[in-house]
């Protein structure tokens, strides 16, 4: 954990300021948020992508045709899956806000965080019961209850915090304006809720009305801060209004977001996508012992052929999630600062990551029937392709403003930057390649698939000697055409490129 | 994450190490594993946690009684279940074990750390195998094949990391006894392994045989090392034969184990059965629309009435896991190193935390009937009994060497010891007083257990201000007692509780 420190030391002064005053505080009862923070990370990502189950557990068996019926079932857990996605990175981009305030914790704030989080975890529930009845306003009203009382909870922990200042962040705590800052927070926090108290009240009459002003919730601080950029730039932009603002709460895309959390909540979707494919094989495929004897004459392994598929899908999917997951990682070690705008790019990614569970269901589903196998890699491939773009996005947005975003490794001309680039290149490639396989070979089964997926590991190893080899190589006839001025550092890099080859 | 690492900083020199060194380091591409570990952590927990859910969805039907072949089918779950997570947290003390050694990691570690982790997520399904077919070797055949898999992967990053020194801890680094650590790990790791391969020969012959090894995987360094003791004890202490033996690896219950790591795992899983809850809750209880018209005359408050106490047994569930969670996190701010036999408490206090969600299913499923409703109070109480208990338990153990293991604050004497001892002492006496009273009151019902349940974070609250107040008279008593030497002090204390009171 110490490790991953250095490269924030000049961004999140709030996190220094914990470190500096420790466990062993003035008053002995604050704590470190540290802990708190990782666990409601590891809740939120969970409860965020625990709603594809439904999704992805939804049995059409195989004399049912994809019909009507199927498909409208489909796409309301697919919106439900998606709703919940899009509302819990919303409540955790808050709860990030939140806490870049909050700079230290006592047992109160504690115990408070986790009422939060309790009426966090119950949103889904009033997105399926949305979904199942769009025309009862129930799910809706229930719904913005919810958002109340997490927006009381949360004005609850800022009033604390602000009563006892020594658990707020430095840079609020030595400031001479708390009761501005106070009253600036507390009215942002209480915005969403006060519309969603209209929205309850309008869902008894006239319920379309409180979708719009939901939908407001979301959307109206980046529209404010639109029209402001857009008054700004028709005006002529005009010198700092308020000197002593705050470098959170801004909601400019620019606005940093603690790396540390988005790293903390990526891990939790990947993991726990990871290991909802082994609940679905022990759940599954563990054969009934009365069939074994009837069908196979007690033959185990007889009977666990007739599985192979999906063990052979199940190591596909893991090797595609542990990849991404190791592409994630290798980004997220060259950024030094993360943006909103690129915490909105890691979501997107990340929900399309929550959907592999759904691809390797469909691919092991129909694994039997030769016409839906086709379409069900397609879903596969255009899930993974979409994972992986959205990584290259977070990149190529870091890249263009690389002196703050990037370490120095990976910026344009970086010794990594090249290497990186292949990475991040590799599963939207494959994924591409694999769709159009489906167009012009007609053999192309799943089993295929699932095999092209375990060899992918491989052509990273063989990517990182070809881009070693070609770096080298380049390098020397550079070197052999200046003079020796950066002879040291080349001298290094080709002692670490021997050691890789050797 | 910075304001962690202060307690450790004696501890953890490897880790101090990666901090040290930083991502930039002399060849670019090592990385901190910060990252690495806590991925696995998530991972592991998971996989150890989820296999409480086949059990939990037992499906009892209401004129179904509980007889012998539903208690058989429930005993293999629970089997199942018991020995994932049992070989999941070895498995996860042996990858603590490993990276103790690796201080940085490279892609290829990071590679070769997934196939590690994609054969241990495997493990599950051996077990279901095992437990659904007692009498066929096959499941212990391709368990002992992946145990194999696991040491042989765990070999080859041992292997991997000796090639490349720099990517050591410091501590091996700097030893000049390389070879000797090297040859001293890969025996210990491939002990396991080829004790495996004997097994998986014998299960063709005769199983029990390969059951027997198996045992002795998991005790041989434990009953190696208990031999050891005794000889020590009898011949007399000797003194130390290898002086350049390493702390890690010998298999003694004060080895450390990194504190960092035991949290990151009891997160993982606090926070999977937190919210395991709420997928039952959205899969289950949300109303069929054709019910809801015909039995309901499409009134869908009238229909969620009936699952009322649904809801009020997943609020009660949450608050229960939640305060836990709560409790294990006060503990470990307290604690400044933790060992192998702390880290063995903490697991079965986690073993136990992980059957709640199957607590949860008990008191809804029978919440109609009335028979068997007392048994599934009990059932709940019992577990959040040893959950608590347990915790209490490490907290003992960890007194029992204060000065090393606690922070001031927490030693018996010191500011927070009253304080924490009631925290830990709660849980244990709320299962108590009711189990006692399922026996003793006639009237007791899930819904009185629950409400009780939601309760208890009050009681917390109630708890603070009292020792807060008793803990204040008693020192003003003091005071006055004796002269004005520790006068300072006890005006910070004062303080502070002032704070808090008002």
């Amino acid at each position: 954990m110490a490790g991953a420190e250095t490269p924030e030391e000049d961004t999140d002064v709030q996190m220094e300021l914990s470190a500096d005053t420790g466990d062993e505080n003035s008053c002995e009862n604050t704590q470190s948020s540290h802990r708190m923070l990782s666990f409601s990370d590891a809740l939120l990502s969970i409860i965020a992508t625990v709603m594809i189950l439904p999704v992805a557990h939804t049995k059409i068996y195989p004399d049912q045709r994809f019909d009507k019926s199927i498909q409208k079932l489909l796409a309301t857990k697919i919106a439900v899956y998606l709703m919940t996605f899009l509302i819990v990175t919303v409540a955790w981009a808050a709860h990030i806000r939140l806490f870049q305030i909050i700079g230290m914790i006592d047992d109160t704030l504690a115990l408070l965080n986790l009422a939060c989080m309790m009426i966090i975890t119950f949103l889904p529930y009033t997105f399926s019961l949305m979904a199942s009845f769009p025309d009862v306003p129930l799910g809706i009203f229930l719904f913005c209850i919810c958002v109340i009382a997490i927006g009381l909870s949360q004005a609850a922990i800022v009033t604390y915090g602000f009563h006892y200042p020594y658990l707020l962040n430095r840079q609020i705590q030595q400031s001479e304006n708390k009761a501005f800052y106070k009253q600036h927070i507390l009215n942002i926090i209480l915005r969403g809720p006060a519309l969603c108290f209209f929205a309850a009240i309008f869902s008894f009459f006239f319920f379309p009305v409180s979708y719009l002003l939901l939908g407001l919730v979301i959307f109206l601080p980046y529209i404010n801060n639109f029209i402001g950029w857009c008054r700004d730039k028709l005006v002529g932009t005009k010198p700092e209004e308020q000197p002593q603002s705050l470098e959170f709460f801004t909601f400019n895309i620019h606005e940093p977001l603690s790396k540390e959390r988005v790293e903390a909540f990526s891990d939790g979707v990947y993991a726990i996508v990871a290991t909802l494919l082994i609940l679905d094989i022990c759940e599954d495929n563990v054969p009934d012992a009365k069939e074994v004897q009837e069908k196979f004459h007690g033959n185990l392994i007889e009977a666990l052929r007739e599985y192979g598929p999906n063990f052979l899908a199940y190591f596909g999917s893991f090797v595609t999630i542990g990849l991404l997951w190791f592409v994630h990682h290798s980004l997220f070690l060259h950024v030094r600062k993360t943006t909103q705008f690129m915490g909105l790019l890691n979501t997107f990614s990340l929900a399309f990551i929550g959907g592999l569970p759904l691809a390797y269901q469909q691919t092991t589903e129909f694994a039997q029937q030769s016409h839906s196998e086709i379409e069900s890699i397609r879903v596969s491939c255009v899930i993974t392709f979409f994972a992986g773009i959205f990584q290259f996005a977070i990149w190529s947005t870091a890249l263009l403003n690389e002196q703050e975003t990037l370490h120095p490794f990976a910026r344009y001309g970086g010794k990594e930057h090249a290497f990186m680039f292949a990475k991040l290149a590799l599963y939207p490639c494959v994924s591409l390649v694999a769709f159009s396989s489906t167009c012009f070979l007609s053999e192309f089964s799943t089993t295929i698939f699932h095999l092209m997926q375990i060899i992918v590991p491989f052509a990273f190893l063989l990517l990182r000697i070809l881009v070693r080899i070609t770096l080298a190589i380049l390098r020397s006839v550079t070197t052999l055409a200046r003079p020796e001025e950066t002879m040291l550092e080349d001298e290094e890099t080709r002692l670490c490129t021997a050691e890789i080859l050797s």
